[in-house]
């Protein structure tokens, strides 16, 4: 079965994907930072029996990971494919991850709160995330009673999360932005409205592969429907912003680019060692060529699912063992000179 | 009929070329900076008066070429194949050139001395290319008589050519000195027997692609062989020196040299824009790599010939048209792109 992200979908030059996470936490039980290993282990129990009713609600088998049976690279692929949290895959606690087929949907339990419904879906399509993950919601509330408040709504362990439990993020692909020094500017900007802006493979507003996160940092007082509405203003306003860029990249440097894009891809095709950092900047100048239609290639190509399978972990468990990082470097040149031969014709 | 420089020989890892130069001038006729035009226009008939028994004598026909009549690329063309130097190119007064068909063999009339013989060989061979220099000598001077001095030797404009009025050079090809700086220590090193390392396609002992040459300083005062021994026992020591660094340097790292030779290769493939210094840097990984058996090549590959071909001048020449810069890094990239095409099987 493909993954989530090997969807295609609409808006796959700026937006690569939609994320829901929604946080709840079971009344009985006392949070995280409290919980003793036996009410986890129970807990856990709890929710993992409640993985044949979701898979048949849901229309896809789902899947049960006990995290301390799974090795580190196991664990570290999980976090690449942004199926758990680091935080999870660090806890020592007695935790689980129930997860969909085609991982669109995954279910901590025992993360920061008792439960952490997540769900993906390619390109722009927030609601149809929030749609999938209410349904998961439902699901469960059957099954378990929530830590509600009639005031302030769902109770979570970090107070940020109280109300709606509920955090929306696009993750975005902003070359052009980022080329004219841009981002920083940016994130002022919709942090008025709520909105934050961060690297997804690096720290703060750095980024690797022009590839950022915008989620909202409310959820208290409003709807779930006025999250999404302001963040979906913000993510067009962006997408318009970075398309706009991209067109005067173009008309002033389109020669200078497609000849980074072309190095890009005989550097991608016949390198012998790529680090992650330098991969994902070679993978980036390619998609953007893409594109903008300045290099043309055989048939359809999937960046995006190429950023994700370089990853460190993501490479050893295609292999199916632990390497070294010079190992790595040479398997990701291999992988990556395979993936390049004959797409351009 | 393929050029000198398309030869194959041996040492061509370090040695691409050797090259004779006899300074000559006539006894009857003012030296160069005295001559006046009248005397010029018939030094160059005299000598272009000897094209046919040239051509017979050493079984390949001469072309005569009348500089004033060729436009500035035609002339930088020659500069660039190194069959006539700058200051010919540029000089006002009438002068000739006189050439084998495989352009191995050139005389220039009226450059600083009133003739310069000048003979390449492709490898490392300098006493066969002094033998034909010296066949070509002896045509002339059936046809003129040289100014020669009993004590002095062969008199010249310039007071360091007197004597043989001979400079030997070697064209080396120098990557892994280059990488261990040892360059200039080199340099000197040989300066104390009389003898001169520079760059090529730079300044002083600057380089581009790694490439030097290595000539006599000395004339006046030894014979033509005494002085060929010994450039030839300072350049079988650099060889030496130039191979055992390369050795060390791919047992150090290989994995990093073979890497770049792959990404040089795939940018000298796919580039869409290449200027001289990237493309010059470029191929001479590629020839390193190539003869450190680093990169397999489907076929025998000639790097230094393209690095004569992608130079500015020749780019035009081959084209048929004048063209801008830009253009010609345009150019340069899709001659190089379609050279590399299925090299590397």
């Amino acid at each position: 079965m493909p993954k989530w992200y090997e969807e295609t979908t609409n808006d796959l030059d700026v937006v690569l994907s939609s994320r829901i996470r929604l946080a709840r936490n079971l009344k009985n039980y006392n949070f995280s930072v409290r919980l003793d290993d036996e009410h986890a282990k129970e807990l856990v129990g709890t929710i993992t029996g409640c993985v044949k009713n979701l898979g048949e609600k849901s229309s896809q088998p789902f899947k049960v990971c006990h995290m301390n049976t799974m090795n580190d690279v196991e664990k570290a692929s999980f976090v690449e494919c942004h199926t758990i949290t680091p935080l999870f895959a660090e806890k020592k606690q007695d935790t689980a991850l129930l997860y969909s087929e085609d991982e669109s949907i995954s279910i901590m339990v025992n993360e920061e709160d008792h439960i952490q419904i997540q769900v993906f879906h390619a390109g722009m399509d927030m609601y149809h995330a929030l749609e999938k993950a209410d349904e998961i919601d439902d699901i469960l509330s059957e099954a378990v009673s929530y830590a509600f408040d009639d005031k302030f709504g769902y109770l979570t362990t970090s107070p940020g999360n109280v109300g709606t439990g509920l955090k929306a993020s696009y993750m975005v692909f902003l070359p052009a932005l980022t080329m004219a020094g841009k981002i920083q500017r940016l994130a002022d900007e919709v942090g008025k409205y709520g909105i934050e802006i961060r690297g997804i493979y690096g720290e703060g507003t750095k980024s690797l592969g022009y590839i950022y996160q915008i989620s909202n940092q409310k959820t208290l007082g409003c709807s779930e429907a006025e999250i999404i509405d302001n963040l979906n203003q913000i993510v067009k306003q962006t997408i318009i912003q970075e398309r706009k860029r991209r067109e005067y990249l173009i008309s002033m440097n389109g020669d200078e680019i497609e000849d980074k894009v072309y190095r890009s891809y005989g550097v991608l095709k016949y390198a012998k060692r790529l680090n992650t950092v330098d991969a994902m900047m070679l993978l980036a100048q390619l998609k953007l060529g893409i594109d903008g239609g300045l290099i043309r290639l055989k048939e359809k190509f999937d960046v995006h699912t190429l950023m994700m399978q370089i990853q460190p972990a993501n490479l050893q468990k295609m292999l199916g063992k632990n390497i070294t990082g010079t190992e790595r470097d040479r398997y990701r040149a291999e992988f990556l000179n395979q993936k390049m031969a004959d797409i351009v014709p």
